[in-house]
């Protein structure tokens, strides 16, 4: 596969000041389409650094995408640093000129004189015309590589590599896209994932990866172009099998889950069922996390369990949360017309809420008219960690039932 | 100024699965010290390039930051590329192991055989102790750069950056550190403040800066080294007159406020009050804002604004919002002994709710025993904005009213 590097001009992304968002979005479009994306990299705007790194890459990689540097200012030096990297003196390019005037024009605002840079382009180069603002991109070829040129301006950039820069791609390369498989679990780690998918024999060809995140780990599966739709089947359907129950979505075969709200969202409508939900631990994330399906008919955080257990006249037993957990749900489903009920209680103190060391134990209950569960979870870490397991372990145990039931 | 470099490990980020905001944290955080940041860099999990990278790194800056590569699965390369990179053999470090093991022990879990692997450490090396995850970092010179290995979770990361690693850099580097003031205000854009602060005498040598983020608009001042410190409180003050009442807090001047539910903590807990919340459009997000916060007393979302009105007794009006808001803020305040009763309604479907391109109007009303207060506001955006921004003007109307009552 051909190998392609990012880069990125800008002092404000060299400085913290700007989050580097088209980077990750042109890396995703480039893997898409079949490169290896080996590297990104991000330099300000001094001259001689520019020149360094573009001669670096261009032994380097096969393509280049570029965006930044081809603005009006001094500070704007891409197509100065291309010329003195590559010995390709800067021409004038009329078109480019009369494109820039015209955008102008069409604005009904004089041109600034400092704008007539923008249409001097390195010898050889091809013009990447910009219908969306004023500076024109560029792509010339520089060693091994192809350099493509685009602004920094998000929208402006998503429109040039769409329209201008994906044909020339697709013409000057041979590119097998290849495809990737995510299984997505909760409530289980990543090495304990690894161990679980130890025995598994990975073929050659297939690249496995791991990433967890605040709200799921994911395992990755990267197959090459032509490998056979059955065997990747085959062996997603493996790995998801020794992983059971904690799999909560799959992307990249069929459908795309999203996240555990949206892979419950699904099963909800799907049973055509309502939820009343009590939270403490997660105080309000799990209504949150909700937000736009109409199966969450109520929820309430009550700080004191004291003042839950008046309102819904039951006695509250400290030392007995999961039958009090039991009481509560009883007592809630008396009142509330939805199909589930559920509540989260915890045991431990604010103190240990807040202490990062120190560990909480979650009580679910989960109650419909014919049924009812419960489990108990430790949750550490910071209080924002804590929080958001809360929120997520709930929704976990309603996937777990709807999902159990169906099959 | 000594030059740091950033650099980056993970296929996720390579390939665009995951935005960099380590990146651009640390390059904050490098350029508050004193350094020049030249370049980011950011390259996935093959040892060769890895192995390179560093090599590059080590010849050209003072001091680099990186992150990530640093789990325990076998795509976790870093100690292993600077071991090779080096030449500095990986040595079992039996403190790290202790640490790692009581990670697990602590939440009641097994260590997996895996994780042995992440107390290697190259040869001579500082360890960067990790209190809030299994990965320990470490530091280590090599050719003119020292280098600082830290794990990619961002929480652990700014952790071990914040209380590890910046002790150090200000040990080994003569660095003259600029003064950033930040002033943070809610419910103005930065055009309008722009607009407002237009007529202030910037003196030169202070750097203007803005950043929109989704809990606030930041306005930047940046005064170098040995700038008068009451010629700077002086520019803070007369800035922060001009943007009045939107202020919620300044950083970087004699403490740091936090985000705007930390600044409201603040203004409850000088008061000594307690709040009750009823929620709609921010669905919990404005109680799971207040996490911690003793004063939040008890909070609840109600799809139905009919079954929230049958349950508090209260004759719901669609065609006034304002007033039922009233009627419903001073039913709940005779059922709850809470100081102060915060009643959040909405006008608008929820097709509306979910398209982006539509508004839904914000009711917020206050009560507590002396006095009353509502207002309104038009929210634009995707349905997570939205659920944001009415979290956030639900928390500042309280804000508002604490912080003018003080005064």
């Amino acid at each position: 596969m051909p190998i392609l590097e990012i880069f990125s001009q800008g002092e404000e992304i060299v400085t913290g000041q700007t989050l580097d968002t088209n980077a990750a979005w042109l890396s995703e479009q480039a893997v898409q389409l079949g490169f290896t994306v080996a590297r990104h990299t991000a330099v300000g705007d001094k001259l001689g650094d520019l020149v360094e790194l573009l001669k670096e890459i261009a032994e380097r990689a096969d393509c280049c995408l570029c965006t930044g540097g081809l603005g009006p200012t001094s500070d704007d030096l891409t197509a100065e640093a291309v010329a003195e990297a590559f010995g390709l003196p800067l021409e004038f390019d009329e078109i480019a000129y009369r494109q820039i005037q015209s955008y102008f024009s069409n604005r009904k605002r004089p041109m600034p004189e400092t704008n007539r840079k923008q249409a001097l382009l390195p010898q050889g180069s091809i013009r990447l015309d910009n219908d969306w603002g004023t500076a024109p991109g560029f792509a010339v070829p520089a060693g091994r590589c192809w350099f493509a040129f685009m602004p920094g301006v998000p929208s402006e950039m998503r429109h040039i590599f769409l329209e201008r820069v994906k044909p020339l791609l697709n013409e000057r390369f041979i590119l097998n896209p290849s495809r990737l498989v995510t299984i997505k679990t909760l409530g289980i780690g990543e090495s304990d994932i690894q161990q679980r998918l130890g025995e598994v024999k990975m073929p050659e060809r297939v690249q496995l990866g791991f990433r967890a995140g605040v709200d799921e780990v994911q395992t990755k599966l990267l197959f090459p172009a032509d490998y056979p739709e059955k065997d990747m089947t085959a062996l997603t359907a493996d790995m998801t099998a020794r992983l059971g129950d904690f799999v909560f979505g799959i992307d990249g075969l069929n459908e795309e889950t999203g996240n555990l709200a949206a892979a419950v969202d699904k099963l909800m409508r799907a049973a055509g069922k309502t939820l009343a939900v009590i939270e403490t631990a997660s105080q309000g994330l799990l209504a949150a996390k909700c937000l736009g399906y109409a199966w969450l008919h109520s929820a309430a955080y009550e700080q004191s369990l004291s003042a839950l257990g008046e309102r819904l006249g039951v006695a509250v037993e400290m030392s007995d949360l999961a039958k009090t957990g039991e009481l509560l749900a009883k007592a809630l489903q008396n009142q509330n017309p939805a199909d589930f009920v559920l509540i989260q209680l915890y045991d431990g103190s604010p103190a240990q809420f807040q202490n990062k060391d120190q560990t909480i134990i979650l009580y679910n209950t989960l109650l419909n008219r014919e049924s009812f569960q419960q489990n108990r979870h430790n949750l550490g870490g910071p209080a924002g960690r804590k929080q958001n397991q809360a929120a997520l372990l709930g929704l976990d145990l309603l996937r777990r039932h709807l999902q159990n039931r169906k099959i």
